[in-house]
């Protein structure tokens, strides 16, 4: 089973394409999950968060940076969480954002891609800025094991003008790079399947960006960030999906993370099943905003 | 003690701008170290290089996509490494390639140029392509803590040419991204100081490029990689540097990994002793020559 034919089936079957992002802000973690700050207060979160998540989500993306402050223990309990949302049936993208020269860009691929992966995931996010070279291990590994590659085009950050948006001869940066993409979205692709497992990050906070993308990209897979906290609504995050022969748009998966993992304002939650509750709430509650937002009618034909 | 202030200081003493490159290719190390492909004999191979060359080198760039591989017990041995680094007086320029939007940024910020650094870094690579506020969070932790930010601007690599080159009304994409990095520079420079904490990584395979990347940002050191295996000579690899008042060409450092680490062919070395010898050829080899080009009339004035 590719990629691309597992997040399609499983926003078929939940009737939504709800990704969460798995980001743990140390200080937001409810204190019911232990001393604040701690890496043991991370692990208890994000382990509970998958739990309840899982039957509810298309796919989980842990932030690679939320971790990386604890060192080498937080690199332990990003490894154990990625292995319990494969053991629980959830998609993985983890997003780490790497990127380098091939040699080194081998090492990064290995880890996230390869046979005998450190992570257990389905899909990283990677840097285009370095160039097409410095995507090629990820991409042949995404097309041997089966697995997914999502590289950053439009990010859903206000200083995402600052390059994305330069004029290269009266285009966008980020609209040249889509196009260079072009290749990898076709080797990506499997025969008979409407989707490739090339992904790209397309904010949802630039939703008049998103059909654009889609033109270019017409079987690419989107990942779409910035919807909930960030400013998107469920309407915008979904420009740039496809609408199938049975009417649902479809072709990606649109992220929240601190609208589901941080319901509350104040870390101090009541209950652990109080906490449950409020969670299962916001992730249902994602769910139906954006199951409504792909079967309205409408959108990109 | 500024980051810039130390690298300029190092490489005044030394006499030349030799940075090393451990870039430890598992399939590379001689089987002195132990069983090929095991943490072990990275740790072993790394912790050796240290001893090495810490007196001989301005600076060590441990490059982090080839210890994740085994996930976190390579962050560990990373950790170690660095810690032996600055234990034993050699900056520590961590080569990881992050970049994320803000909040995330913080994260790895905080790992490697935070107070309660994880990584004992003075200086940490980043990747411009989301934009100037996902480098703010290296940028103020540098700033407050006297540490260095090396931003990829114009990298070593073929593929840099598929991005980077891309005209931006009359200029290449990278020289609008050195450009977007002049306050940078300014905010990084301390008064009375030749030169800013500001690093930008200018490749040695692209010469011409690094007079034009001085113009813009006269103050900024130079991570120039590319040096030795990767085809650039030394010559070149100065070419971006300053003409000092005592008639030495200064301003950054230059990075050589697998000319200096694995000398031999095959990775079956000799003795430990003899492959100490060997090493210390090496960067004694790579030294001397750098040091004939910083020296030699021409160049920059």
């Amino acid at each position: 089973v590719s990629f691309s034919e597992k997040i399609i089936a499983r926003a078929r079957a939940l009737g939504h394409p709800l990704c969460v992002g798995l980001d743990p802000f140390a200080d937001r973690i409810p204190r019911l999950f232990g001393e604040a700050g701690s890496i043991a207060a991370v692990e208890a979160f994000c382990s509970e968060m998958i739990d309840i998540v899982a039957p509810h989500a298309v796919a989980i993306k842990p932030q690679a940076g939320l971790f990386e402050p604890w060192g080498h223990q937080g690199i332990a309990v990003l490894e154990r969480i990625c292995a319990k949302a494969r053991d629980a049936g959830l998609p993985v993208i983890l997003d780490a954002k790497r990127g380098d020269i091939g040699t080194t860009a081998d090492g990064y691929a290995e880890a996230s891609l390869g046979c005998g992966q450190v992570f257990a995931t389905d899909c990283v996010t990677v840097n285009p800025y370095m160039g097409l070279d410095t995507l090629e291990p990820f991409v042949v590994r995404a097309q041997a094991n089966g697995r997914g590659v999502a590289v950053l085009v439009r990010t859903s950050n206000p200083g995402a003008r600052d390059f994305q948006d330069l004029d290269v001869n009266g285009a966008p940066l980020w609209v040249r790079v889509a196009e260079a993409l072009k290749p990898i979205e076709a080797r990506l692709t499997i025969a008979g399947q409407a989707f490739s497992s090339l992904m790209v990050v397309c904010g949802a906070t630039w939703p008049q960006e998103a059909a654009r993308m889609r033109q270019i990209l017409p079987r690419t897979l989107f990942l779409v960030p910035g919807y909930g906290a960030q400013g998107g609504s469920a309407a915008d995050a979904v420009k740039g999906f496809v609408r199938s022969s049975d009417g649902v748009l479809e072709g990606g998966v649109v992220s929240a993370s601190r609208s589901i993992l941080y319901p509350n304002e104040a870390a101090e939650a009541g209950t652990l099943s109080e906490w449950r509750a409020d969670i299962l709430q916001a992730v249902r509650s994602a769910g139906a905003e954006l199951s409504s937002a792909v079967s309205l009618k409408g959108g990109l034909a």
